[in-house]
């Protein structure tokens, strides 16, 4: 690695050279800020060696003689490893020893310098901030620097995957229903057309999927342009299509034309075309192309994305049932293997990955499964290899947070099991965080209702002991697209879209401490209608996951009734909704599992 | 009232001819912003005949042939029956009728013509939204039409009410250490003086006061010029100075100039001043004067009078005491006399003002006095009058909702009581409020945790029975200032104020059933430090109110023994705090309404 490494750094100095650039940027995402870009444009990685799980946790500054690398506080240690003789050094983008790369830059770049960029991948907004703070100073940016063309001579090739159609049957609504509600949203902007760029909401918008482009999500390279004139353009690479494919597109008139013709199309709209990008998401080299009108606006797609209909929540409950299905064979093996002492953290992951993909309906897993073993799983982003696995033997907690990408729906769940018996601690601890997902999980709120304003339910027990966890309770989450969605959350930070009926969100309090143990329980949650009373509307959460939690680890002596009622009410849901999938073996352990909790 | 309005009209219209106005456009507010303006800037209720309690609640709108009053729903009914004959119509602010004021002007105006408003009168912020969308019409601002000057030749006079100095040992800070810290805040702003125009903010920077300037708060009519060089000018009108405070003000070395002269003041002073000034707060027609560099910026002051020292709070404390044996005598009489059948809410409302300013601490009381019974106390707003008031008979529920302003703090506090007796329901409901007051007041949370976030601990008990009230939970309280300050709250909408230590907030969850009855219960709070963890700083809150809940509206059967701990502990504390101030009769009345209470 180290070799290749210094080589491309060369190759770049010396781009830079002959292209006037003195200072280059080079992220870690593609032209449709994916979170996880395919490897086609990992440019960062194969630069720095800095290898980090989804590829976007870094950005890279190359000078003439200085080379440096910005990363997350969850990557300090392995970027500072990583980056051992490869010519850069890390910054730090937060905690206290934060710099920040735009002000770092400026402050290392005089009057009629020039920075480059590829500025296909840079979101408009960044590219926004970093010329207008160059400016300030005198400083050029070339948002036409394409690094990876000059540096990198054995370049993986963009993904060539195929093309499926996501059942109609499935989703529940038509390509021209969809196009239909999206051109609404594009005039309610004062736009007339639009250019998709995110990948899940061209793959919502598209009701096709891949498998492979993206790392645990099945959408596809490509762009989606949709005009109010009834145009509708699919800009993807031609070897990706089937037969099944193209007739369904030819069904809803959707055009078909070479992924790379988008900016020579965006290039040729006439002035009148007014059209809706989103600055967050829409690369700054698409913009600099685009000869029409552009209007700056949110997603068209995001709020429609993220309301699933009936149909799609009915198939959720089938994904569920599968997911607790292979679920309960993963933790019936642990219970089984573990007192082996030979069961490992990497060895699980293995396992609870082919189980799900036993099921001829997961594609994938939804993202990378964490599985920590007492102090890993106090690591919130936590991701077992062989360098840093360890046996699971001794008592501790496991924490398992895992999912799968089901055509009938994408599953995200968090279990926190003791193995060799659990502490009088542990107990308190994992009641707490219970007792806060419970509360999460029963609450009833006016229509209006933002997540941040129900975020502190599930904060409360823990907070009421000087206890806290600072990650989100919620996120949203897609329907066989992106495990992570928005435009809704339940965080700590205002969020300004309130919760809506058909929203899934996930409900994931947790406790970690340092060296010892972590605790999350996690399941998906649905808003539903609830009432209507002379208050106005209210909604509630149904909870869709179906798996249940460790009976061991309750303390009845801090739970209320109410607590315990819901306890009994989830498991005895998730009895009745898995036995009949289950074998007689099975179903005699999960009849166990889910037994009543009884106050002594 | 009808005749003089029409000749105001009349005198009005004749100068916009003179001065080639087209449109004038007239708030209800004075040079300050003050929620609650003196008679002298009140043009807007002479000219309209609609008189608002606070002055504040609407904005008059005249043309050559129409006259508009905009208020909020809260004024409705009571606008359109003031309006009759007036020559003035009601537009409505909110609702779903609204009409927005800048809107329909800008509609009913064309290019070439001018709006007239007297700049002093409208902040810089709403004046900068009117011009710019007249500019884009074409159609001129003229910021410097002072109707006032024009027609109404009974204007009253500005108050002439005398300065005191509120005492160093009651607010715990010399005004050379307020002073320094302002400055400090505004060197922070990158500005190196300040401009306060906020009358709240000047009282508490000068540790002076006043009675009767603004009604229910003891704040004067006056400006602060304080600048990074030392200099601080107060400018206030000479009579209403004494030597006391003379002498105060030449301690700290604030020179007074008369309080028209700031006009002349700020066009004096040079470039190199950069003079922070609130675009809130800070009158346009001010702004339209400065010579020097403006720096728009929130308020220097706003953070700073938030956060109470120990001797504020320890002298709160003291208010508390005095306001509580007020409430004991009042509600001993409400008791004692409700079986005549003669007491009315008006009648309450005057006993209520005789027993607080009884205590010669009380200067005021710090609001209107809300006193509902039965179907009034659902009228969130309600202010009895002769024309609404109401026998106390019958059985039923009294909301009282009042607050003094004693030198040794500004108190605020809601019971809601049974009269003859309570039904199943108001004990249902009633508990239900308290619930959630209960789960405000016993909340933990971490360093950095906003009201918003907490606000719904107070709801999630009504929220679980369809059953919801939509104002604010919490508002911040000054100290012997006003009643309502910023910037923290506790409210539904974001707010990015965090809650630190010392800032005191009400806690006033409630439940309006609509000509039925009302519940409110409020007491006030002060965020303060209760423990530092591994997980970081955690607050909590202390009651600082001090009075018991009725006992018959307490419903255990739905309560958890915490929440009965808490009722318990807090009459406990109530009595033995407020025992020692009562007579024996008293006393004995107190022991009986603070009894535990314990589950049958």
């Amino acid at each position: 690695m180290e070799k290749k490494n210094l080589t491309y750094l060369a190759n770049l100095r010396e781009a830079m050279k002959q292209h006037n650039v003195d200072v280059c940027i080079i992220t870690g995402t593609d032209p449709h800020q994916s979170e996880i870009p395919p490897h086609h444009w990992r440019g960062r990685e194969w630069l720095t060696g800095f290898e980090s799980s989804n590829g976007t946790n870094g950005t890279a500054v190359v000078t003439a003689d200085d080379a440096l690398v910005w990363t997350d506080s969850r990557y300090f240690l392995q970027a500072e490893e990583q980056l051992q003789g490869t010519g850069f050094r890390m910054m730090k983008e937060d905690g206290p020893e934060a710099v920040d790369l735009v002000d770092w830059v400026t402050e290392h770049t005089s009057k009629g310098q020039t920075v480059g960029i590829d500025g296909m991948t840079f979101s408009i907004s960044f590219a926004q901030r970093l010329q207008q703070e160059l400016a300030d100073n005198g400083v050029n940016l070339n948002t036409d620097f394409p690094q990876f063309d000059y540096i990198y001579p054995d370049r993986p090739e963009r993904p060539k995957n195929k093309l499926f159609v996501h059942d109609e049957h499935i989703v529940g609504e038509t390509v021209d229903s969809k196009v239909t509600r999206i051109i609404e949203a594009v005039k309610s902007e004062l736009a007339n057309a639009v250019l998709l760029s995110a990948l899940d909401d061209i793959a919502w918008a598209t009701n096709v999927r891949t498998s492979g482009d993206i790392t645990y999500s099945p959408i596809f390279v490509s762009y989606l342009y949709l005009s109010e004139d009834g145009t509708r353009v699919l800009f993807v690479d031609a070897d990706k299509l089937t037969p099944a494919v193209q007739k369904h597109l030819d069904q809803y008139h959707i055009q078909v034309r070479p992924y790379d013709d988008v900016l020579k199309f965006v290039a040729s709209l006439p002035k009148t075309t007014r059209l809706l990008i989103d600055p967050e998401k829409t690369s700054r080299g698409l913009y600099d192309h685009i000869g029409c009108t552009p209007v700056f606006g949110g997603s068209a797609v995001a709020r429609l994305k993220s309301i699933k209909n009936a149909t799609m929540l009915a198939n959720l409950a089938t994904a569920m049932e599968k997911d607790g299905v292979a679920l309960t064979r993963f933790f019936m093996m642990v219970e089984k293997e573990y007192p082996t002492g030979k069961l490992t953290e990497v060895e699980l992951g293995k396992r609870l990955r082919a189980l799900r993909l036993a099921d001829d309906s997961c594609v994938d897993e939804s993202f990378a499964a964490i599985i920590g073993w007492n102090g890993h799983g106090a690591i919130v982003h936590y991701e077992a290899t062989p360098e840093t696995d360890v046996p699971i033997t001794g008592q501790g907690l496991l924490l398992v947070d895992s999912g799968g990408q089901y055509i009938y729906g994408t599953t995200d769940i968090t279990r926190t099991i003791a193995l060799g018996g659990a502490t009088p601690e542990q107990r308190h601890d994992f009641t707490l965080v219970m007792k806060g997902h419970i509360a999460l999980a029963r609450a009833i709120f006016p229509e209006g209702t933002r997540g941040a304003q129900l975020d502190a339910l599930a904060r409360q027990f823990l907070w009421h002991e000087g206890k806290a966890y600072y990650h989100g309770t919620g996120h949203g989450v897609g329907f066989f697209i992106n495990c992570h969605e928005g435009p809704q959350n339940i965080r700590l930070n205002e969020n300004p879209t309130p919760l809506q009926p058909g929203m899934i969100t996930s409900n994931e309090p947790g406790l970690y401490l340092t060296d010892r143990y972590g605790i999350r329980c996690e399941n998906l949650i649905v808003t539903e209608p609830c009432m209507k009373t002379e208050f106005g509307q209210f909604y509630d959460f149904k909870t869709m996951t179906l798996f249940p939690f460790d009976l061991s680890l309750f303390d009845l002596s801090i739970m209320t009734d109410d607590e315990i009622a819901w306890v009994n009410n989830y498991h005895s849901m998730v009895r009745s909704r898995l036995t009949p999938l289950l074998t007689p073996e099975e179903a005699a352990w999960m009849e166990a599992k889910t037994a009543p909790l009884v106050r002594k």
